[in-house]
């Protein structure tokens, strides 16, 4: 080991590091920059999967692994390259595209772990949350919170295929998982085109008066694309028309959230839905936490860090803790994404930076 | 003035009592009853006002009264009969009934005051709401939230006539309001289906991400009956599969809310709209604050301080504090209601009784 | 009635108003201007009560009036001279002087009001609160928070007076309050220095770990003079050396809090202290809500809607809504200060106008 | 690679396993158990550090190694032996032992990392937080909240060591860190016995009026031993009165609060102090979270893991999440800890567990 002055350390410096070692301990001046850098300096770096290599590879799982209990779904997790030796995606979230064949079920369990689902094609499985089975369909976003029970069960003859998002790495990191099997088949084999979930609480400023307790996630398990599509085509409207409504020009934007409070839908994953017109470079970002976006629909790119990405409907890519990125759009362009942003804020740490704008 | 003994009080004490009043001083010891009772003892009362004599009312003074600046609105106030030389429905609630006729307009201004709409038959006005016009139908409750200027016109060659909530009373006793002129005429005369509050703010559970700052009143201005009537349906045909969504067995309720909290629509005003299957009688209940009920739609009777009350479409009726009050259905029962909860719950004086429950 | 264009009403609208009240209804077109001033308009005025004269008052009430159950206090209301019939000093604020006797008790009882006693000279008399005697001692406030039971007695053989403050008025108003009856005597006649609640409260930025519940009112009954007085006289000291502290310019103020929130004392009620170097003069200050104020110790006078009036040590004066204040100090001016902006502040009607000053 | 059941994958399967290595897939199914544990199975263990020795290789490395920018300071962190390679002593958190020899600097810096000091013995350093000069004396807790700058200098010719602890670990792993070089001296170089922070926030219940706004991390710098040993003996004689005060039977305990909230002093890093009589033994608690203690006085051991360690003045041991840990006290025994209950906490982990007690 040198000195931080590129001398050679002493014999006696030399005892003393080894004293340490002996010791469990780790003195901080040799390392005070790696454990403190000036900005975030993130393991994990910016990288996009191809939805057209993950479907075929899940294709591909379709007919040799099965899905079943021990192993419990026929997931396969986005690796960030710069976190070798891990199934994470960031730091904090997993991102996996899951298969489900033709009248499979992947049985229930529940976990500590929050966890959803986002459909970017198909349909034909239901998700069945406590009990209560929720349909999945094209652009939905489907929760499952800490601790409720889950399953999954493939009610046609075709396979569906959709991405999952958890805080699996946050949760594994901070060692607060807990876990627990349920029944091997869903405990509700119907398949309603509603839950249970949105008809008791899907209505637009509606709070059931048996639901005033406040919870720590949604009650609400389903938020349908039909929903979200015309949130998205009002804001652009209202641009149009001279009115507030968009994040900022030709980009509109919802977050989903928890009707009990108005906050993220689970404790440490956000998820926003955006949307931007054709032709529109959006300002680059410099943000405080890592994001996993999915393009829904449209063609377009992103830069990242630099280097621009094409995209296509399924794409998926990362953003890691403070590496710039905007997005470009070259046709109207639809993506979905979610983030530890409540982690974040949460415990205080949201910082966002846009060069060239007034701090 | 009698000693409590029922002595007469003695030359000293009456001269005592003699220099409290010169010095704007007054004992605690004679009146300690009457300021501080073992339970709430309004001098407001239970009573009930009828539908048909309250539009008649009306009517006749869309003939003789004309509306504009300075009355500002023809609106008539419930009065308690316990509250002499006021309006006040209850000691915090205003209620009226407002009128206006063929291509009318109310000007528009602005107040302290938290006032809503509710409308139990008819259609053709826009009340127009920091200049977004708000169509105004039959079973929709309608916000003007505290210092949003407003006013309303009449589109068509109808009169209609509504419902009016406001803090009136509240704000006048604490002395907290403020009240500015508007434009003679509404800003913005269109009359659009759906008000640009609805299309930003109408989406279940999902929030614009240019709106991410909570806000003391709901921004969702209008409260559409489609959407209530839905959440109604829903929580009985939910009841009927077994599962929990109802207050109590035949009993659906709602409680409008501000989507970027889960509370209250405003900070001294809660609405709720209640619906009882036929035949149900609800547990007689003795509630902390007041409220004022519409009868929306179906027949069936309250029950108030243990007189009953037969009740049909757009009757009215006040409950204030403490009286015991149920609900009886003849057949299916739809009703509006509002209420100072916010008031009662911010400042920790919420309590509920019902006999023969435990505590 | 006239029209509000002077003219005299026709037969038919004097028949309206007939048949208005016959219907116990009331027009807002009439009243209008009366039930939503352009700004807070209060009945209360403001009006300065002398301690001199009070305490001689109080001593008389000792000579003829016995303290007991029934009448529970020998408190003497002040009572606004511009709220006839009443003991309000303000529509929310009850404002008194309570005098006990040598060896003297006021008998236990709860209610839902909140209450505080504030002391501006003297000592001997524990207030027990839930069965925990707390010294009442000069300078020091004392809380008794809704619902819980409580007595006073004077272990000494000289009298005793202090302030009390209460929400009577806006529990009566609103009908909120509760009352119960409890000991005769107070159930710990032990005269420690230190309450039980100091000693688990008392201890700055420690919270016990058996007390992580928050509670609407503070657990803390007791805010001693000492510490009052050294956190004043840091602030100015803090000033001296050029470090911001005070409220503004030779003005040091601190708001008593409850430690499981650091918030508001009680939900209804807002206690401060306030001290002034000698020759200072606040700004004119017009704000939302009414105040109680009391002279602790030194010389000033205080300039309420433009006229002033000279304060010595136990004065009073009430500050209604939005009737514009200021102190001027010729010595050092300590006051203790309570008020309604709990409720203010909660349902968001605050205000405050500085003439002069930037909005 | 081996398939669930324990045969050898097909070549097909080794095909597909290849090929989600070549796109940066990794399927859940092979490593779901170790993801997604059914309890945690944290990766760090329980483990002591020896005062003594910390403090003997302190002072050795007072001899060896200058204090100055880039190394920034003399601090040995507690390297955990289930997380090698690194210096964390949990998953989430630093401690560390920090040394400055007579009349040294550390120089002033500030991050996003929250920081605290904790002094087991001496005194004769002032920590100067954003100008502030705050002296460190035995008991004390000393807070260096996020983004505030800090350094310290030793007004003294003995040398002087204490505890560091940090959120380096979390913030490192979540990517969230900032740092920023300050003055090379601290800035301020008085050594006031009492710091400004505490002559402004350190009066028990009262807030300056100047600091109405809640803060993210405590304004009070230091939390003095005087204040926290009076807590906790007060609780003790509550107890021995009859009366609740204590955590459990012999056992007081304080946790450090923001005055401005009542909540943690900073937003990931909770900070409480526990005394035990002589002769008690806690119940064995499993808890979510992770946890770093420090003998300030007395004897006794802690059961980690089942596995007893003798204890004395000074000794650090880390609680790993969910590893049972149990307090057996010879002497009155008295014992500082710190760990990550607010992330925990804000993010919805929380669990407790002892068994034999009912959930």
């Amino acid at each position: 080991m040198e000195q931080m002055d590129g001398h050679a350390d002493s014999p006696e410096l030399e005892q003393l590091y080894r004293d340490f070692d002996a010791n469990q301990l780790s003195p901080l001046w040799t390392q005070r920059e790696g454990l403190m850098p000036m900005a975030p300096e993130p393991a994990a770096v910016a990288h996009v999967w191809k939805w057209q290599t993950l479907y075929e590879l899940a294709r591909r799982s379709g007919d040799l692994v099965p899905v079943g209990r021990g192993g419990e779904r026929r997931a396969i997790g986005l690796a960030n390259p710069g976190l070798p030796g891990t199934a994470y995606a960031t730091p904090t979230l997993w991102a996996a595209i899951q298969y489900l064949g033709p009248r499979e079920t992947a049985p229930e369990h529940r976990h500590s772990q929050n966890a959803f689902r986002f459909v970017v094609e198909g349909e034909g499985v239901w998700t069945v949350v406590n009990g209560d089975p929720v349909a999945m369909r094209r652009g939905d976003l489907l929760l499952t919170a800490s601790w409720n029970f889950h399953g999954h069960h493939n009610d046609t003859d075709q396979p569906m295929a959709w991405i999952d998002g958890l805080d699996i790495p946050f949760s594994n990191y901070t060692d607060v998982g807990f876990f627990e099997y349920g029944s091997e088949r869903v405990t509700d084999e119907a398949s309603p085109a509603v839950s249970r979930a949105e008809r008791l609480w899907g209505h637009p400023g509606l709070r059931p008066l048996s639901g005033l307790e406040d919870t720590a996630s949604s009650p609400l398990a389903a938020y349908r694309w039909e929903n979200t599509d015309a949130a998205l085509r009002e804001q652009l409207l209202l641009e149009d028309e001279g009115h507030p409504a968009t994040v900022e020009q030709g980009h509109a934007a919802i977050r989903y959230v928890n009707p009990t409070t108005g906050g993220d839908v689970m404790p440490t994953i956000r998820a926003e839905f955006h949307r931007l017109r054709a032709g529109v470079e959006t300002p680059t970002r410099h943000e405080v936490g890592s994001s996993v976006w999915q393009v829904f629909e449209g063609d377009g790119s992103v830069v990242l860090g630099g280097t621009e990405h094409k995209l296509v409907t399924g794409d998926l890519f990362v953003v890691p803790s403070w590496v710039p990125w905007s997005l470009h759009s070259t046709s109207q362009f639809d993506l979905f994404r979610f983030n530890d942003g409540p982690i974040i804020d949460r415990l205080n740490f949201a910082r966002t930076y846009i060069p060239g704008e007034n701090a």
